[in-house]
């Protein structure tokens, strides 16, 4: 069996990163693939799930994780702990399965020193035009609250060039079978298939 | 737009490649491709066409190539020379068309040295006892002429952990779609996507 790959996946807001990576889990049944759950020591909010949203845990355990090295990211936002442990995903790794970070470029410079073999993927939005009708979908925000998304959104796109993989989110279902054609093609690397057919070039090579 | 891909594909006889190759061309009618052709001095055989099979030089132009340098790689064969033209490869990849380099582990070692962003593709039989069937798909040959094949697909295979990605050939249609998934995503890397959509991220970009 071969080891599983880590996947650092990021986009702007409007990019539609949610939706490729919900429909690729709902509508893959060939391999295995989880998306990473992140550690917070934040309140769950409203229909919030533990193991499922969040890993939801006290300050003094994150702190106590942090101590341990335990965490390939972490970082504070008003107040609050979000990290990515190193053991769930190596677990998963370990077991054949890929894993999906959704995070930002910040998380992904970080993911990438401690995890070099992960792969990374930006997805991107095909125009501003259709960028900015993504950000004010309801119509109802005001002229200053999109301009900020906008740019906001920039900001993380200006980062694109530090990823493996360009994926252009105009038609979902392109979007998706690109996203498939790359899981699909690195696990055809020459590593990951050696591993998986072992057997089977031992006994071509033997005499 | 962005550059062309070179790939190199090896196998041993009977892994299926030939046919792999041709089915690419023949039901991809996305993607710009060609299989590259070699030039050789040998004479042609019956039905053998010049620029299609090979391209027909003499002895003495050949020779004036290889002092120009324009051979990504070439061999000596029984008296006759044969060869990779690196002109002809680089006008078509920077016309943005992947091409196919159909060669063995020696002639790939030396194209890898010579363009080192080509991909390497390597094809398996999917068991010692299929390849042995395949070599011997006529029923007609002497165990010893069998032996001797299996014995050349076994040293060809030797060198499978040479190459970039490895598809195992046992369902043809499957093996063909693992094909077309890395041809994917390989345009899906940042740095061909970024020639093709350098106009939209410029727009993203800008203020």
């Amino acid at each position: 069996m071969s080891r599983g790959t880590l996947y650092i996946v990021s986009a702007p807001s409007g990019a539609g990163k949610s939706s490729l990576i919900n429909a690729l889990l709902e509508r893959n049944p060939t391999y295995a693939m989880k998306v990473s759950v992140s550690h917070t020591t934040r309140d769950p909010r409203p229909g919030e799930q533990d193991g499922i949203h969040y890993h939801f845990v006290p300050k003094t355990h994150f702190e106590a994780l942090i101590e341990k090295n335990e965490f390939l990211e972490h970082a504070e936002v008003f107040g609050n702990y979000y990290g990515t442990s190193r053991v769930w995903i190596e677990e998963n790794l370990n077991k054949g399965i890929d894993i999906f970070l959704d995070i930002d470029w910040q998380g992904a410079r970080q993911i990438r020193q401690q995890m070099p073999d992960a792969k990374s993927i930006f997805i991107l939005p095909p125009s501003a035009a259709e960028l900015e009708r993504r950000l004010n979908a309801r119509g109802q925000d005001s002229d200053a609250v999109i301009a900020g998304r906008m740019s906001k959104a920039k900001s993380e796109t200006s980062h694109y060039n530090e990823y493996d993989y360009l994926i252009v989110n105009d038609d979902f279902d392109v979007a998706l079978m690109d996203f498939k054609a790359i899981l699909r093609a690195e696990r055809l690397k020459q590593d990951k298939q050696a591993a998986k057919y072992s057997n089977m070039l031992t006994e071509l090579l033997s005499e």
